[in-house]
């Protein structure tokens, strides 16, 4: 009785409704290209807290409430929550959700965790475990910075290849009842390590996973890239989002022009200096939650395939020497059924 | 067509079989009590690496291959493993999974991580989506003393409510044909917050969680304590053990002779100077997979409530003046149907 098609996709039988979403952003995110479709741009990069830590759980908790008043859903309604964040011990996602009263599930998919809550919480929908759920996910580029670089003041140099950690926050209720749009296939990720070890080129090392994840959909699916108006990937930036295209002609396959990226959307990379663009798990999230869904309102597009990667890495296992790992969840996300 | 019963726990409709478990540990932990349970005992606490980190990714992969030799599963036969851990950015697990070829779900539920991972490759089998599933976690003492205290070489003293994480890990090869032992009821935790902000007492912080769980389950279910032969909670140890006691005690309520603690039992509290005794993801994880299993072919009980506890702080968030708020996820193992 296995829903799973081919090696790893799953077709849900009961296909949720994706009734809600919301997307909380910070300053910079508000003066890029997207501004329009953001729920709520912060003046304050604090969001009123003392610390960036803080600050990112407030903002994640601010995305929620929003996201449950949109969906016209009381957090007492919802079965379940599933959120994860970058931050150690993903106390981002804890503190925003400790007081909502929900049944929690923690997640650690690194920048892909939107794709991977999004995938659980389809997968808990469809198997009948839940009427009502929520998925979400946040980054802030401060409390990212000090974690992972250096501290803001020291005022260190990027490299060419660096992405800019999105502040922002995303949150999706979905339903099992609704008219759309549906969730109707996953394909969650295998792990895929290519060897690389430069931590300031992350778009790289996570785009092999992103081949591997989007591969595995189209084969199992039996469809080609242009079954989909839009086909989005997580946050590989400019470089990875050339890889990936690499790597497909490679396979003598085109993603076509249907394929863009988060990391790429968010900025506009050159007037922004963002580098190599976008990322944190933020950024795939609050682009899905804004642009990407209300695409589907304003019939830009019927049929999307949203596939959020992460590099599984931390700065201890680079500064051992470790390579970093990518992974992809891919959501096929359709108008109608 | 929801399996919830009551206010959150999942009935399950096809109930899992735990197909084979598999515990490694560390040289202290084989000193213990359980010592003859454990599938492996290392000497090495580098586990042959050159650092705690990388240790303890080779001691959780380890236990994954040796699950899979029990279990009689290749890795390419299983659909999906669930996984996570205490370090910074669960570098633990998906350095342990990078080379498994296996869709990867990164889970953080502090010290009950093995609590979450069963529930979700639980529902992903009775949800129709896999065959063959595996849950597992770990926890490192020297990778967890790093990370969260102070360096061995400072040689810190510890307070009497601290508890020892220990070295450890636990897997566990679900799957959806099989003779039990089955997995029935899975009560997904809130996280609770009762405002212990003392980071050497983590007992006392997570006992309300594993209180709110407890009796979340017994009213969903109808069961009361004495329907299990054995209910044993987290890494509460002692402290938190009877905390718990306490808080049934005020509701007119006991727990009974049946109900114990993952982190009371794997240590000899007194002989191995472990304070107030075990924890760790690792410490109810290698528990289960050796102790209670086992339990299970020996006749020693038929129907256990495991119930792991954890605490989703971080150092930064304690070092900001924050509580701990905890969570447990309950999970109902029985013999038959």
């Amino acid at each position: 009785m296995t829903k799973k098609i081919g090696k790893q996709t799953l077709k849900l039988q009961y296909p949720p409704t994706i009734a809600a979403t919301a997307a909380v952003v910070g300053q910079k995110e508000g003066q890029g290209p997207l501004k329009r479709y953001f729920d709520y741009i912060s003046d304050d990069s604090y969001f009123g807290e003392k610390t960036w830590e803080k600050a990112e759980s407030t903002m994640l908790k601010q995305c929620f409430t929003l996201c449950c008043s949109k969906g016209k859903v009381s957090p007492e309604e919802l079965d379940f929550v599933f959120s994860g964040d970058l931050l150690n011990q993903c106390v981002g996602s804890a503190f925003a959700m400790k007081d909502t009263n929900v049944p929690y599930f923690g997640l650690y998919g690194a920048c892909s965790t939107m794709g991977e809550s999004l995938t659980l919480a389809a997968m808990t929908i469809d198997g009948g475990f839940a009427g009502t759920v929520c998925a979400l996910t946040s980054s802030h580029f401060c409390s990212s910075e000090r974690q992972y670089r250096f501290p803001l003041e020291y005022g260190g140099q990027r490299t060419p290849t660096a992405q800019w950690t999105v502040t922002g926050s995303g949150a999706a209720i979905l339903k099992s009842n609704g008219n759309g749009p549906f969730i109707t296939h996953v394909t969650p990720g295998k792990i895929v390590d290519a060897g690389i070890k430069d931590a300031n080129n992350m778009g790289s090392a996570m785009a092999p996973s992103a081949y591997e994840t989007l591969k595995a959909h189209f084969e199992d699916t039996g469809r080609s890239p242009d079954y989909y108006d839009l086909i989005v990937t997580g946050d590989l930036g400019v470089l990875g989002h050339d890889t990936l295209e690499d790597l497909f002609r490679h396979d003598g396959m085109t993603l076509g022009k249907s394929y863009n990226d988060c990391g790429i959307l968010i900025f506009d990379i050159q007037k922004q200096d963002v580098h190599a663009g976008g990322s944190g798990c933020g950024c795939s999230a609050s682009v899905f939650a804004s642009y990407i869904m209300q695409g589907f309102a304003e019939n830009r597009w019927s049929k999307v395939l949203f596939a959020p990667t992460g590099a599984l890495m931390s700065p201890t296992s680079s500064q051992q020497g470790d390579s970093i790992p990518g992974i992809c969840h891919a959501i096929a996300i359709e108008k109608t059924l």
